[in-house]
Formats: C-alpha cells, structure tokens, sequence
C-alpha cells in the first residue's frame, strides 16, 4: 500500500518455554515459533479466561525502548495477579532475539505470559514482532479524545486488590470497547474518568497535560499503569526546564487545559487535538523535542 | 481418584468454522479438532485481548440443561461487545454434537467465540465438552462466601455502557482474582457488592436469598447477568408456592438472610452456609428440591 508497509518485516514469533521460575529452564528457555500456524489450546487461561500480563515494547531503528521498564513492569502485573514470577533474563533475551528475526527497524514486540493449559501449572510466554504501524498521522496531525467514565473510584486498587487495577493483563475487552464507543462518538482515542471525577489514562496510554511551566499526570496509586514513555517524557520536560506532577488530577483541570499527551510505547507521544469537542493547542516544537528524546530511547537507551 | 473421574469420557472439541454471519457457512458449520493440540494463533484477539463472549453449558446425563437460554445469552453478549451476531443453528448443533462425541453423561460444555484472528475479519469459535467437575461437597455441605466489593456502582451498566457490563465476555481475570481472594480469606466462593452497596452476583455465579416465603435475586439492571440456573430456580420456587422478586438488594438484606444460594451452570445450586464468617442455615429439602428440578432440565427440559 505505501512505503511503510512494503517495507515491512514479517512478522517474527518466539514461544518462550520457561517463562517463569516455575518452568524448567533449558538454554535459551524460547524457540522460534510460526506466527501464521495454531500456537495454542483452547484449554490456556489466558484465551479462556483472559488470564495473563502483557507489554507491547516500541521498537525503534532496531531498538528497544525502556526495554528495561517493561520487563520491571511485566514482573510486576505477574505479582499482581498471583503468577509465577517471570525469567526476566530469558524474557529480555527473547525480546531481543524478536527483533533481530523480524530484521529490526520500526517495530512493535508484544511479550504475552498467561496461567497456561488449565490443570498443568505451566504458564505459557511468547513474543511477537511486528513492524509498527504507522503512527504519523497521530503524531503529526493529533487524536480527537472523548473523556469516558470507567466506573472505578480513585482509590479503587487501594480498597479492593482483586479488581487488579495498576497490572497490565490481558483482560482487555473492556480498553477495546472503549476505543469503540470513542469512534462511536467521532473520536480516535479516550481518556478513563474515576467515578468521582479524578483523570486516570487512556485504554492503551498514559495521560500527560501541560499547565503553564508544568506537566502534570494522573498518580498511579489510582490503580493506572505506571507509563514507561510517561516517565520518558517526565525526563525529556525536566531536562528542558519543565516542572514535573503526578498527582489526582481533577477532570475540571483536563477540561481547562490548553495542551494534552498520550504517550504509549509504540504511537509514543500523541498530541490531543480535541477533547469532547473543544480544540486544543498542539505545541508543535515541544512535541517534536519529546518525540525525538522518546524515539532515541530517551534517558534510558542503551540500558 | 474416584468414581467422577475414573467414568469420565475424553474431552470432546469442536471448532465451529461459521461461528457468527460473518464467515460463509458451509454444512455442518464445525469440526473436530484435537483439545490437546494447540488451535489458536498468538494473535487471536480471543487471547491477546480477552476479547470474546462465552457460555457454559451443564450437562446431566447427556441433556443440555437451558440450552436455549444460553444459546439466548451468547448473542446478547455478543452484540454488547459489537461482534457479529452468532449463528445459533450452528452453535447448537456443535453443542449438541460435542455432547455426543464426549459419550454424554454429566459434562461441562464450553462455548466460546473470539472476535478472531487480528486483521482477518473472521471470528473464532469452538465448543469443549468435558467430564463435570466434582460438585457434590459443594452442592451437600455447602459453600463458605466473602462479599469483595466490585468497585462500580450499581447504575454502572446505564451510565458507562463500554464497561460491558451485563455480557458473558472472556475478559475473566478479575473474576479469577476475588476467588482466590476468598480463598486466601478461608472461604470457597465470592458474593460482588457494588461500590453503593447493593448485592450483584458471584465470580462465577447468581446469588438467590430467602426472606420468609419469598426468594430473591438482585435485578440484571444492575449490569449483573441474567442467570439461566437462577430463573429456573425461580420457576421451581414459583411451582412450589414461594413468591420470587428481582430487585435491588441492600448488602445489609445479605447480611441478615437466613438461607442463600449461589445459582450456576454446572455446580447448578450451592447453598451458601457461611457469610463473611456467619453461618447460615441451610434448608436441605428446598435445596434437594431445586437441585432435582435443575438437575432435570427444570420447566424447559426438552426445548
């Protein structure tokens, strides 16, 4: 169709036989898989049940970003959810070896754990490759938002564990159904409000506003995901003089903001454009600074 | 181990190749498959998304118990979840077949469909039959429950539709995270409050509370979902003379109710003997009474 997918890899798959310590590890615990054959059954928790964790890891110019974040992160949604705790090391080792099968360049690497085969106590880890997709438009033109209400107080993951807010799993029919009900509405993308009117993050991103000299984003004591490009963001800001916030974030601020951010791993730093129909001020350079820290691994690359 | 699962039969798999009106159908629409070999691709959506609607089926001596209730409830949740609408010709004959191929006897039949493999347009679907689990402790002795609250409030389903509240949906992992938070506080089952405090249901199962001469269930609106097990309790209790009422149910009506039940496919009616750490009565006759009614197809035996 054009030049980015023409030029794309195909997709590279890595089922990774040790995925936690409660896997026998045998070098180098992942095998190359075939993306397009069942990999599989029907009886793993994680398509029965959506029982898993995952991390999608932007890969750009055959580079990892925060690789090291996700991993962190990865371990910590296992915890949350009562799984074994991963073999990072063979994680990270399966990760890399992704990408060098799909020949590098712009991709995203999403690394699956779930429960396993019901009645086997074996989790079951793969990593799929697949070229990025083409986000320039979002970051060029910005996303139209619309605020939706996700039912949850702010104090949610403090008061009531079980509902495994702050982990990043793989029961996410609810994020694709809000993404629905924003095209719905004639917008790209979303933003989650707590019941009791505190901003929480998007179904795929962290939220980031800007208020004078300042970026705020939403706490995650909230029970949101800790951003791994959020905190690149953060960094890139504070090297450029900018104050830094996390903290409760009252809807009315995000309404009155003049500049608002998603950031996530692979579309990286998004600028709104319009929030439940009021324009907003996309600054062009500050945008580009934070997507050209973020593209080049930010703070962090190389680690 | 014992006489359960020394009979029990292989599981039986069907994959179901025209599973909504979105793939062409070809007759019968479904074919075995191995259970044991994997079926699905790492990027069903099914398994990377949780994103699918699922039913289970009891089955008593090889007859389906409200096969078309369920049948009913997989192309609700379906068209909450905006997935094409399910063939249900199709789906029951793959039931009825799966039922078949597993030797009948008492079964567990699971249906799932999946929003497919990502970018194919196409849906996945199957159905495994296999051998039910053990139930007769829970079904004889009774269960132990804890109320965890579920964090939205009981108008959720109205305000925040995208929450799919209300759908059978495969996105479980919170359900399979309260039972083992009652697990971890000593007990068997989960009984959901709402963040205003109105009972809605249990993990994997409908709540049915008696006060005097009447039984009653918290009402669907609630975004709780329409127990198939749970209305044919009602109609058991209706031929027996008791009164039957759906309606909000304050947490504190939970707390002073003398006999309750958790009302489900397959474990059919578990009384509850404990709650929170209070011990209930349990009405043996009723319950044996509503067991032999479930367990006989109930008013619907035969449709």
């Amino acid at each position: 169709m054009n030049e980015h997918t023409s030029a794309a890899a195909p997709p590279a798959l890595l089922l990774v036989d040790a995925p936690t310590v409660a896997e026998r590890l045998v070098q180098p615990g992942f095998h190359a898989g075939d993306p397009a054959a069942p990999q599989l059954r029907v009886t793993d928790l994680g398509a029965s049940r959506g029982d898993g964790v995952f991390e999608t890891i932007g890969v750009v110019a055959g580079q990892a970003l925060q690789l090291e974040a996700h991993l962190a992160r990865l371990a910590h949604s296992a915890a949350v959810l009562d799984l074994p705790a991963p073999r990072t090391e063979v994680w990270r080792a399966a990760v890399l070896a992704a990408i060098g099968a799909a020949g590098g360049g712009d991709l995203a690497v999403k690394a699956v754990l779930t429960r396993g085969v019901e009645g086997t106590d074996r989790c079951t880890g793969w990593v799929l490759a697949t070229a990025a997709p083409d986000t320039d438009r979002a970051r060029e033109h910005g996303v139209r938002v619309v605020t939706l209400d996700r039912g949850y107080a702010a104090d949610v993951a403090v008061t009531s564990p079980w509902l495994l807010q702050g982990a990043k799993y793989t029961s996410y029919a609810v994020n694709m159904a809000a993404l629905r009900e924003a095209r719905r509405r004639g917008a790209d993308d979303a933003i989650f409000i707590s019941s009791d009117d505190y901003v929480l993050e998007g179904p795929t991103a962290s939220v980031v506003l800007r208020a004078g000299d300042t970026l705020i984003t939403p706490a995650t004591h909230q029970g949101i995901l800790a951003g791994t490009t959020q905190a690149e963001v953060f960094a890139c800001a504070a090297a450029r003089g900018l104050r830094t916030e996390a903290r409760l974030v009252p809807v009315a601020e995000l309404h009155r903001a003049e500049q608002v951010w998603l950031c996530s791993s692979v579309r990286l730093c998004a600028p709104v454009r319009s929030l439940d129909g009021r324009e907003l001020t996309v600054d062009r350079e500050l945008t580009d600074a934070l997507l050209e820290h973020l593209a080049g691994g930010g703070a962090r690359a190389g680690r």
